[in-house]
């Protein structure tokens, strides 16, 4: 047996999604949308399902879908890549484990920034990688170019990092991505950039893609989400962009992890894509709507909700709060005694977790945001 | 980077359905049917996807997929599996993928019967494993229990088996496995036991689920695909099945490497393995029909065509069909040249691979049979 896998808990995210079920609760944990996709992409979905080839498809994924990821991220980041540098993948997750596996091996040292999602942690260390968390401070969450530089060693390979930010709800601004950059550059490191939430931008900013930084094209491994863009989450239709040669060895990886995707999701997603960005000014507004009413309903009760500028999801600081239970205990207890899932931040770390803080997904129905917060009224 | 990856070949599937698709040649190599499914299977999927959530299933799987699946082996092999044992994966290759990262730690050895499907190397050495074949012989590509026996060391921890076996289309006899299963109990070994060819018995058999062998049952990890199951080879629905223990370290694997599968998909293959067994014998007749009428054709040309008993598949043994080519020379010209795609043996092993034969896959429609076997006349 892996050692790896004998202590390791159920996904934060399953467990509390399966708690929410077990209790009848509202689910604020795992994060999804439960308003908001775009019908038209179902009905295609539906249509090619009927009508076209059920059997493999390519394993880098169908061209059509290759292309229009290319088109789109061009069209947004002036990029010019072609579809050579695209492979499709089971959602944004596999993209991580393919990226990981191609490009960390035994020794390696990885950068995280914490609290970070809870895949890159494991996935590291299976692919025989050590992990070098870096922590994030409250309330800024921001990136310190020095304190990176002081993780750097003789062994650091590769840096994961997830703009805008699971769970902060951070968007990165453009000095702290030059600061990874630099690092990257002066120790010839490859970056993962996990960019799942890209387009979940709430208040008119602009996202910076890594790999249009200058010298990070060809070191950047860059993982993106059908689930996220268009809120279909489980579709686990997702994608990695690199440069030819990066694409290619996690190409490899991928072929081996689950060789291909459903061929009428990714007929679908292409012509989600291909429709152009209509639709997400509308989705912004809404999931911006729907912070808003969340946070300011949280703050009316008394809890101190941080800002949070892009993503599904914004932080509670308990303490600040008034409340003196640790986020492990305080979501244990709110989804049996409450009936409200939260997610605890210090799932997101290892080394140095936050213990004061609960994650909450906004992006939910008028409906779901109130009864989430009735019962948070409940749990305090 | 992680060496493996930089000199790793494409899937010799993958590069050979994309050459029959640049030289628009028949494609007899990579293993789909062109024919067979269930419409009604489809109907549910297309339903399901525009009347239920599109979000995230449960990581280990939506709860009547799960029961489904041990309804259906208890139906099939009177084994007692519980929801529980059922993990839900993206194909039978993340369900391969996983039961290999959770059970092989660095310097395991891990034993393989060659032929093998291309997966399982790469998987053990990403791993951190040690490959060992042990290489069955033409023509009649038997386990030989003593020969098994020769390749155990004291550092062996897992057998991959394959059963029925492609590329041979072999079913393994109980004499065969009994010897795999001696072996296992005797050194305490987990066997990974693929059964994606399951059903796919084309003459009257009875299959042998490694885990209704005595003693087996704790330490079987069975990999399962529906997209074998019914014909629908894109879906990437598959399972692995173990006892309670080994499934949840699997699955533990499994939440970082993808997460969940498409509901909807799920909800179809649910209904498809609760509507009971009454398509499995058409299944067979069709599949059979198709092999017999391409062996029948092929072997009155001058084609050695090898007896297939299950699988999509059957092998051509190039010498003693007069062909002097090995089977990468043959395959690669077969395709440029006389329009058609088949897969050469020999990437099937690397320490000691099998040169002298060629796999054709035979679930195709009698227009593709007559075309595939016109080419192949073509290409001797
Ligand atoms: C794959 S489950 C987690 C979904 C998500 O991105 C989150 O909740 O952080
Ligand atoms: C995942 S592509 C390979 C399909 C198959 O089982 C085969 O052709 O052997």
């Amino acid at each position: 047996m892996h050692p790896l896998y004998q202590q390791m808990p159920t996904s934060i995210f399953e467990k509390m999604s399966l708690a929410a079920m077990e209790h009848g609760a509202v689910n604020l944990g795992q994060g999804f949308p439960d308003f908001g996709w775009p019908q038209a992409i179902l009905d295609v979905a539906a249509e090619a399902l009927l009508s076209q080839s059920n059997q493999y498809a390519p394993s880098r994924g169908l061209p059509v879908l290759r292309q229009a990821v290319a088109d789109h991220y061009n069209r947004h980041h002036s990029l010019v890549l072609l579809p050579e540098q695209v492979c499709i993948t089971a959602g944004a997750t596999e993209a991580i484990a393919a990226a990981i596996f191609a490009t960390i091996a035994p020794g390696d040292e990885v950068i995280l920034f914490t609290p970070a999602y809870d895949a890159y942690a494991p996935l590291i260390r299976r692919a025989g990688g050590v992990v070098r968390e870096v922590a994030l401070q409250s309330p800024a969450w921001r990136i310190d170019g020095a304190v990176l530089r002081e993780a750097i060693t003789g062994k650091t390979r590769a840096i994961v990092i997830n703009n805008p930010h699971n769970p902060t709800g951070r968007l990165f601004d453009r000095s702290e991505l030059e600061a990874v950059a630099a690092v990257a550059v002066d120790h010839d490191l490859i970056v993962i950039s996990d960019e799942v939430w890209e387009h979940l931008l709430l208040d008119g900013q602009q996202f910076t893609a890594m790999a249009s930084l200058p010298a990070m094209a060809d070191r950047t491994i860059k993982c993106g989400s059908a689930g996220k863009i268009f809120s279909l989450t489980g579709w686990k239709v997702g994608w990695l962009v690199a440069s030819p040669a990066l694409a290619t060895l996690a190409a490899r990886a991928h072929q081996f992890l689950t060789f291909s995707s459903p061929p009428n999701l990714q007929e679908a997603v292409a012509f989600g894509l291909n429709e152009g960005d209509d639709w997400l000014g509308p989705m912004r507004q809404s999931f911006a709507a729907a912070r808003d009413r969340m946070a300011g309903a949280l703050r009316a009760i008394g809890y101190c909700v941080q800002d949070s500028a892009a993503t599904y999801f914004h932080c509670v600081d308990l303490e600040a709060s008034g409340i003196r239970a640790d986020d492990r205990t305080f979501a244990d207890r709110a989804v049996v005694e409450a009936g409200i899932a939260v997610v605890p931040l210090s799932a997101f770390a290892e080394i140095d977790p936050p213990r004061g803080f609960i994650r909450l997904c906004f992006a939910k129905r008028d409906s779901t945001i109130d009864a989430g917060v009735a019962a948070l009224e409940r749990a305090a």
